[in-house]
């Protein structure tokens, strides 16, 4: 059972390595590129754990660990099995 | 029109990142986590380009300076819209 949390920035938020990488695509001659936003996946694969209990488990990992809510927008799906 | 890459490490390299958060899970009581795999998305949002164009020009970004094809697997997909 896996479980698949997604962590980006909110909107409004300054996605620092984002624009670094935009202005480093224009500076390789890679034109077109209007903003690029980034996120980080993580998945997490739960063992002897029911779907519901192990989404609770991400979620719990969401709060404590994985996220900030102050400036993260963050997505829990159930990952490829 | 977006792309959305997506960088992951390949099976049998470390990630050292996912290993640590496993650990650190674990120390928080969130039990039940067998492994974490991290990957990183970029979001490339381009303008005045046509999709295909679009598309090549992601897989450039990728070759050229989002991913090392020695260690990390890479997927390229129409972003949401």
């Amino acid at each position: 059972m896996r479980w698949e949390v997604r962590v980006e920035l909110k909107p409004g938020i300054l996605d620092a390595e984002g624009e670094s990488i935009a202005r480093s695509l224009a500076l390789l001659g890679i034109a077109g590129v209007r903003r690029v936003g980034t996120a980080r996946i993580y998945d997490l694969e739960f063992e002897n754990v029911s779907a519901p209990e192990a989404e609770r488990l991400a979620r719990d990992a969401v709060d404590r660990l994985l996220a900030n809510p102050v400036i993260h927008r963050v997505t829990v799906r159930p990952g490829p099995s």
